[in-house]
């Protein structure tokens, strides 16, 4: 039997991405690795789960390396529940996420079906990393990132990561020369400010496409948007217990009798 | 003009949900309503956004209320930007999201589509609220749930929210002689065994359909679970800060380096 760790890999944005493809080449040098992903891209899908539809499943072979690969009908989340509930024998030792092709620091975890990945594999127990470059383009130039991701992947593997928790890595669309290294960071207080393309269809009815640009106003040196913009790759620690403790006193002030 | 404060009225289960309407209906008690809320039901859509399809949007009249109702093909998360940014005038005085059909306690908002709209509202800086009744049919009764909804979108509206906290809020499915009132809690550390049901189709081909049953080994009484499994109504604040702050020193000591 393999003494090498079991991973497993996921990605929101289609099992032919290349961000998954490099994903995959640097988790074989580290362990046995099975690959279940969506079939199709689903960015911005954030944690959805196929509750009212079918789910199908095909097993594939994409190029000659060793891994096993699940191409999966749903999204990020479903991929992980139907790798560990059905395809996986047994639990994976470290689940990774991506490599994400275009950012996911700030309040993009929200929406980032990468994220979402990691995050359902954390509450399954399972260690796990969402990994982002900073490049939206398909034909995003992943060769520097390979290193990072490989020791981050080997530090989870060695120390574990605490209950509850999930490591959220963006990587700034560098040269390796030019990236100064890891900083350990906070989520920036940052957010979108969406515009909405108004449209006519060729019926002459009235449609909106979403965009908009993102605004940082939160200028801590700690947080992922300082580390990127520096030249550092950002590892946020990430929980789901969404409870906003500090408020929970303050709220036993209100008035909430009938 | 009106002194009445500007209300925004989302769900997930979509614009002719009986819970949706038991909101509106509410609302329109307090305040000047706006409905924009998905055109078919969208549970499980987790903070799903629409970034690669268009978005229609229709005007539509469900009843004789006196507030003003659109139905748009997005998503929850989709519904609220949609209104913020294009829809009203103003930056409404609060955004309430349901009455969800079932519940969305402990690790469930994560899933949620009604917390997600919710959490949008929050991102633009909105006070908000998502409301979910446990009871998953479509013609659940929500009498009940009427004069806690009221009491605490009142409150939240008297006394604001901090930044960057929205709130959950849990109705057990109880007649109202017997809920005992309003707990705050923190989201209990509970979750879904996952179980997926395998069939053929026509063709021969597997598929799978996602089912499960929910699991709470969180004993603690200051839990959501713990209130409504008490006759509580919980009202959970939610974060959308997912640092894991406890975290930061300890990732500090890994040995990160090349």
């Amino acid at each position: 039997m393999s003494k090498k760790p079991l991973i497993l890999v996921i990605n929101d944005d289609g099992i032919t991405a290349p961000g998954i493809r490099t994903l995959v080449e640097v988790m074989n040098s580290i362990g046995d690795v099975v690959v279940v992903a969506p079939d199709s891209p689903q960015s911005g899908m954030g944690h959805a789960i196929t509750i009212n539809s079918t789910l199908f499943v095909e097993k594939v072979k994409l190029d000659d390396g060793p891994q096993v690969e699940y191409s999966c009908s749903g999204t990020p989340a479903d991929c992980v529940k139907l790798a560990v509930k059905q395809i996986l024998g047994r639990r994976p030792d470290l689940c990774v996420s991506g490599i994400n092709h275009g950012s996911n620091s700030s309040i993009n975890v929200i929406y980032s079906g990468t994220m979402s990945a990691a995050i359902e594999a954390g509450i399954e127990g399972i260690p796990a990393i969402g990994f982002s470059l900073l490049d939206y383009n398909w034909n995003a130039d992943f060769s520097a990132t390979k290193a990072y991701v490989k020791t981050i992947a080997e530090n989870v593997l060695k120390e574990g990561l605490p209950s509850g928790v999930v490591l959220n890595v963006n990587l700034p669309n560098l040269q390796k020369k030019d990236i100064k290294g890891i900083k350990v960071c906070r989520q920036a207080r940052a957010n979108w400010e969406e515009e909405f393309d108004k449209r006519k269809n060729p019926q002459g009815r009235d449609y909106f496409w979403l965009t908009g640009k993102f605004v940082n106003l939160d200028k801590g040196e700690d947080t992922d948007e300082w580390a990127l913009e520096h030249g550092y790759v950002s590892v946020v620690p990430v929980q789901f217990d969404l409870t906003a403790h500090h408020c929970i006193q303050n709220l036993n002030t209100w008035d909430f009798h009938d």
